[in-house]
């Protein structure tokens, strides 16, 4: 940067200054590309999210949605078992998850969460002031919530966790909420439809508990931008009075019907996710026979290893090939992983092909 | 709150507790009501946007969108004499309007801006932390820049001004950036195209300028949440770095194909304007000869007051009529003036017909 230029930088507020901003998965504008790195569900979103959006296509555009998405709410609600009140909604599942930062897990004592998870994670606590303190996965890349006892101003986990894939199930999350009764605890379940068991029959017993929930995935929905939080109402009410001193209407005409509808299709939601989880247990089968290891994934994507050919080199090579994957590198540990996502049965061929050819 | 209650609010940030967040306008639920509170526009959206937004309608929707809006912030560059890099787009004008409190004037002076003002502008200084001196619009209430020269973190600016639709020229805007050269300025053009000169043919001149628009107003989209900034590039890069730090993808598919649409039809654009100033100067005409008194509003609503009758009663009285105006309360200067949003012309005539009824 020119000293011009760092002068210019006077207009920044300090915490401009010191944010190391999230760099998401590439979104590549070239077609023909094989893209199974960033984790989109290869079915398209059920017709009828499409018809509901349709039928908002018309004059009401022109004014203001439901600043509470009430209609929407109450859908989740019924969907999840529990009362308007404790379903929060907002512009994709990392908004929620911001407002959940700034507004339960900022306290004085530093947040727990993995080092080795979503890495948004950090870059909240930056933009919060929060202080963190990253637990270590295990040497098999799995999380032990006994690691999630000492004292702190809250714990965030990914269930499953991403990029590992591997999940816990409502055991471990109920001894990890009981041993944590002052505190906030963040289930964020993006992947958790891909054959993990949802947190969310716990709200009703524990009164510091967040789920955190998308339409990105599970419902092929990454486009339309909703992320939804369930919890008891006084968490909830902290989200809604950060979200009112934030932006009244985080969610457009458009993103409330579509999400509706997608909720309310259950049929469509239960096949297409069963089709994944079948086509991720076949892919891995697959990739196995080529020789990678992997964590065991409950999410539509797998973390893979190959014992001969740097992890790197695969995505290079891939990606030569038209084929994107994901090679992460928070982690010294991870580097010699890629993240694939589970495409459809013809990505899915293609990719297992290219990897025949390459190794 | 009971104390069982005040307990659960242990797990909230001190922030939320200090929280004092905005109230928007009423959405009412119910049909057939004239809804002249929320600034609405009563025409339509361009037909183009709608087609553009059905295009949409289709399988890509289970991917992630564009995160950085390339081809909405090229439109937006070309419709404003820009670079593409001077440009930020976000979910809503009163996002961009958060980004830009915690990136530009977020810093250890108070911020400036009118006692008389949008009402989130105390809400943002709230959530931010951000010292405020609120300067009092002069007798007249109209804004003095003069006013806005003492040492300062900032000075934020709505021009039109709202609720009174009082306009600033752009001599009074340059003599502003040119007292505060150290300091942003951000000028709030929600409401600038229904007869006011943008202050966006500064950007090149003013390092310190930040220009906020929207798509809610002159462009019907306020079910769409599209809001935009412009400036120079190293203003750009503070809320980018922000932006990045909360939500990689603040705008959905639909909501940059349906943005792109609604700025490239600029004939649509430039109708609907001229019917809305012609339709408000018409209605100003009409309350006039009813005995009421007015600001001068380049904006799409009148902020009237009446010599005989007080403005809440005026309200509530219009209200069993189905006819919904704002009444504010948010300083004792104002409490007997109304904003009545211009609506259609039938709108307009059920206004005045109900009015001259009650007075």
């Amino acid at each position: 940067m020119s000293s011009s230029n760092a002068d210019l930088t006077r207009f920044w507020s300090h915490k401009v200054h010191e944010l190391s901003p999230y760099v998401p998965g590439e979104q590549p504008k070239l077609n023909n590309l094989v893209k199974l790195n960033t984790n989109e569900n290869p079915f398209p979103p059920s017709p009828k999210v499409l018809a509901a959006m349709e039928a908002q296509l018309g004059d009401t555009l022109r004014l203001y949605p439901d600043p509470n998405a009430t209609e929407l709410r109450q859908c989740l609600a019924g969907y999840a078992g529990l009362s308007a009140d404790q379903v929060f909604v907002g512009n994709g599942s990392d908004e929620v998850l911001a407002h959940a930062f700034q507004a339960l897990l900022q306290h004085d004592q530093a947040l727990l969460f993995p080092d080795i998870s979503y890495s948004f994670y950090p870059v909240y606590c930056g933009l919060y002031g929060i202080e963190k303190d990253e637990v270590p996965l295990a040497k098999d890349l799995t999380i032990n919530v006994a690691d999630y006892q000492s004292p702190n101003g809250g714990v965030i986990l990914a269930n499953p966790n991403a990029p590992t894939g591997e999940l816990l199930g409502l055991t471990a999350i109920r001894q990890l909420l009981t041993a944590n009764p002052d505190r906030v605890v963040v289930i964020d379940e993006a992947y958790i439809d891909f054959g993990g068991q949802s947190a969310i029959e716990l709200v009703p017993a524990f009164d510091n508990l967040l789920v955190i929930q998308t339409l990105s995935k599970s419902r092929s929905l990454a486009g339309l931008r909703v992320g939804f939080a369930f919890g008891q109402h006084h968490l909830i009410e902290a989200l809604e009075r950060v979200k009112n001193s934030f932006n009244s209407y985080p969610l457009s005409r458009e993103a409330q019907a579509g999400a509706i509808a997608a909720i309310e299709d259950e049929d469509y939601f239960q096949h297409t996710c069963q089709a994944n989880i079948a086509q991720r247990d076949k892919l891995a089968l697959q990739l196995q026979a080529l020789g990678f290891s992997m964590t065991q994934s409950y999410a539509n994507f797998l973390f893979v290893t190959h014992a001969h050919m740097a992890a790197k080199d695969i995505a290079l090579l891939l990606r030569k090939r038209g084929i994107i994957v994901r090679h992460l590198t928070s982690s010294p540990r991870i580097t010699n992983y890629l993240r694939i996502s589970v495409g459809s049965s013809s990505e899915c061929d293609t990719l297992v092909l290219a990897l025949k050819a390459l190794l």
